[in-house]
């Protein structure tokens, strides 16, 4: 560990000044009502002294400690190999970094560590917390309402109306979306059009499957096959889906990794895409939906800009001092709006259905 | 945001146990004395209002938060794209949770943040700081002394003696192999042997160049080009070589990132390999070096468990209270020692030549 020389105290930065403690303590947290004269005086001690406020005693004065938390409720694992969270973090960290906020990202093993995360978020150390790949079940969001943190939520939770009063959280439009790919197979003149889903505990592939469902011409349950957003989940489901169904010819995948897994079972089994099986992905992640073969036709949601988006509701928020109100400029297209009474409110960004060689 | 029920305080656990807030104070901080009868009462209190103790208050006399920063001295964009931070990250975030302190990742967009990096570090929310990729000149190691955390560098670092006395480091041993990876290439009868360095601001970079030098048999300048640990920089630094030196008969890249782009334009230009052109890599990373076209030959560095010898030697120093001792148990064939006098103190891990496909 660095050696270190001994961090200057409030008291020597009040003996160098020659004013007392409690004025130095004002003028380094910024209170009104101190001589001119004086605050110069301590502004040059703490300067020659190179004295840095111990932040936990001034976040005691100002409450504010200028830190977001972030929380993926995935294994760091999942976090370094998936390239959602990359974009997502992305967008988070320009937007906290744009506001001097320091992006804080608590890492674990698993969900046996969400207990420690909710504890070092209820230990001050963070303005407020985002929060996302929920799956239901998960205690992670009891525990946050607990820690009393500000929180906004990367997806729609889904948990119950009433324990979900009040929260704020960012969404796609999974079903619309899923729908416009289905419609889009359809079209192309498929007739039995295939998914592959996600996890089924997190919302976001709950209402993928619905907007399937809602658009799908064929309702054989044979042809849902349950994936985990994961390219070997979409290799598993793909085989399995050849197996039950030979004669399918579309394949909608829950995500662009799962259609990356479900395009290389495809070209093994000597099906042609887009001609004997038609394939659409969801998220328009560049560095997947470009490199497959064929490249991949996909609903594209922005999913940088919805981290940026958690951030500034976050930041928003609490400078209102105001909890749960989602206002200020929102991107075009986004619909907004507290559910009646108790539900949480979202603002959910709109997803568009981006052609390429797969369908 | 989500809205929360007012958090239990100190008082109103005191009010309900029927105690002083000192006692309840005492008890949630695990002091000594108090009669087992009241720790009883306080304990029962606790529990009945859900209190969460506030670790800002809590740490004041424990002093620890069980919290441990990691920072990368990259842009977040660079965190995510390289995956030997995800695996250095891995060996860290292993070790932590072992130990039940949470991993806190400290992300930002450049260097201008780095002063931003240090307040939080210094405000108090983590009991030590885990920090690499280091580049000479960067003002992050004076800001985190100055922050006075106890902290444990990846890679040696490359300020002057002085400044870097009491320093705790872990690195690989970077220059015996680059040694071995030129005289593999020597044995294999290669006379003309290229490098392409990583960015030489750091010592990784800096000391496998040493390395090539120790051991290259050809000092023709014009055999070294200047890579930066990417493969787009590989790519450029390939191209300039076949430019400058078309008889050149093997490379050693400074990192298998930059073996993985030399390699590609090695192909694109022709070139078998390693008929034409051996090429040698550094790192190991399994999901780059065995994916090449040849599976590359390379120099293994144990990436995760330097990650986790960082953590260890961090998590030892705390326990002792000791700064700077470097102790324990550390992995066979590591090799331990402080410069005499002022210099930083390392354990050096060994290197080992892992022979595949490229030469």
């Amino acid at each position: 560990m660095t050696e270190t020389a001994p961090r200057p105290t409030l008291e020597a930065v009040a003996a160098r000044a020659g004013v007392s403690r409690a004025t130095v303590s004002r003028v380094v947290n910024g209170a009104a009502g101190v001589r001119e004269s004086l605050v110069e005086k301590v502004r040059r001690a703490v300067e020659e002294l190179g004295y840095v406020p111990n932040q936990a005693a001034r976040s005691l004065v100002t409450r504010r400690h200028d830190a977001v938390a972030v929380v993926v409720a995935e294994p760091e694992t999942r976090v370094f190999a998936d390239p959602y969270f990359a974009l997502q973090l992305r967008g988070i960290s320009k937007e906290l970094t744009a506001h001097d906020n320091q992006l804080v990202l608590l890492l674990t093993e698993g969900r046996e560590d969400h207990a420690r995360v909710a504890r070092y978020l209820a230990g001050g150390h963070v303005d407020g917390a985002l929060v996302f790949s929920l799956h239901l079940h998960d205690p992670l969001p009891g525990l946050i309402r607990q820690a009393g943190v500000p929180t906004v939520f990367g997806g729609r939770p889904g948990w119950d109306d009433t324990a979900g009063a009040g929260a704020v959280y960012v969404d796609s439009d999974n079903r619309g979306g899923a729908r416009a790919a289905v419609r889009h197979l359809t079209e192309l003149g498929r007739t039995r059009i295939a998914h592959i889903t996600g996890p089924l505990d997190q919302t976001s592939a709950a209402d993928r499957l619905a907007g399937y469902r809602d658009a799908g011409p064929d309702p054989d349950p044979a042809l849902v096959a349950r994936g985990d957003f994961t390219p070997a989940g979409g290799e598993r489901a793909m085989r399995e889906l050849l197996d039950q169904c030979p004669r399918l010819d579309a394949v909608f995948a829950a995500n662009d990794l799962t259609a990356a897994g479900a395009l290389r079972v495809l070209r093994e089994r000597g099906r042609r895409v887009p001609d004997d099986v038609a394939v659409v992905g969801f998220d328009d992640m560049l560095q997947v939906a470009e490199q497959t073969d064929p490249p991949l036709t996909t609903v594209r949601q922005d999913i940088e800009e919805m981290g940026r988006l958690m951030a500034r509701l976050l930041l928003g928020g609490l400078d209102r001092g105001a909890a749960g109100e989602v206002s200020g400029d929102l991107p075009a297209g986004a619909a907004s709006g507290a559910a009646a009474g108790a539900g949480p409110a979202g603002v959910v960004l709109p997803t568009t259905l981006v052609r390429r060689a797969s369908a």
